[in-house]
C-alpha cells in the first residue's frame, strides 16, 4: 500500500491517449492520461467513466450538448452515453473506470490501448 | 449528466466527518468530505476506499506505519486493512468507495452516518 503523487506520476510520461494505471481500486482502475488534439466518437456499453482534471481544459462532445470540464472539475459519462474527448491543448486528467474498459469503447481504432502500462 | 466542480461542492457544507455524495460511478459513490481532528480505527471488510486529498494535510495511521497525504496525493486503503484519519488542520477530500461503505466500517459509533446527504 503507497500513496500515489498524481504530479509524479505525470511527470514520468508524455504520450498522449495512453492512458497510465495508478490505482486498482475495488473492480476499477485509477489510471493517469494525457490528451492533445481530437480522440474519436466512442460509448462503454458496460462501464461508467470518470473524468478528472488534473490541468487544462477539455471539452466532451456529446450528441446532445457540449461540456467544457476544468481543472478540479469531474464528470461521470454513464456508460452507453457517445462521447467525444477534445482537448485544444494539452490535459492532464485522473480517469476511474472498471478494469475492463477499453479506451476506445466500442470503436476500435488505432487509438485503442490494450494491456495498459502501470506506473 | 452534470460536471461537477469540486470546490463549489465543498461550499455548501461545512461539518466535519460527514461525506456528501456527488456522483454515482458503477457500484460506487464518489463522495466529499471535511476533516478536522481525529476519527476511530476501522476497517472495511468488504471495500477498498480511496483518498484523494483536495486541501490540507492527512495523517492515516495504520498500524505497522503512519501514511502523510498533501494535496494532490491520493491513497487506497485496501478491505480489511484498519486506519485512522487524522487532521490537525482541516482537510477536505474526494472518496471513492463502493456504495456499501459505511463511514466508520466495523466500529459503529456516534460517528456513524447513514443515508448521507447528496449535494
Amino acid at each position: 500500500m503507497k500513496k500515489v503523487n498524481l504530479q509524479d506520476k505525470l511527470n514520468l510520461f508524455s504520450e498522449y491517449w495512453s492512458p497510465k494505471i495508478v490505482g486498482d481500486l475495488n473492480d476499477s482502475h485509477v489510471k493517469l492520461v494525457k490528451f492533445q488534439g481530437e480522440f474519436v466518437w466512442h460509448k462503454h456499453d458496460n462501464e461508467d467513466e470518470l473524468f478528472f482534471i488534473i490541468k487544462g481544459n477539455l471539452l466532451i462532445k456529446f450528441r446532445d450538448r457540449d461540456i467544457y470540464l476544468k481543472e478540479g472539475e469531474f464528470i461521470i459519462i454513464p456508460k452507453g452515453v457517445e462521447h467525444l474527448p477534445i482537448a485544444e491543448e494539452e490535459v492532464h486528467a485522473m480517469l476511474i473506470e472498471p478494469k475492463t474498459t477499453l479506451n476506445t469503447g466500442d470503436a476500435r481504432s488505432d487509438l485503442t490501448k490494450i494491456n495498459l502500462d502501470r506506473i
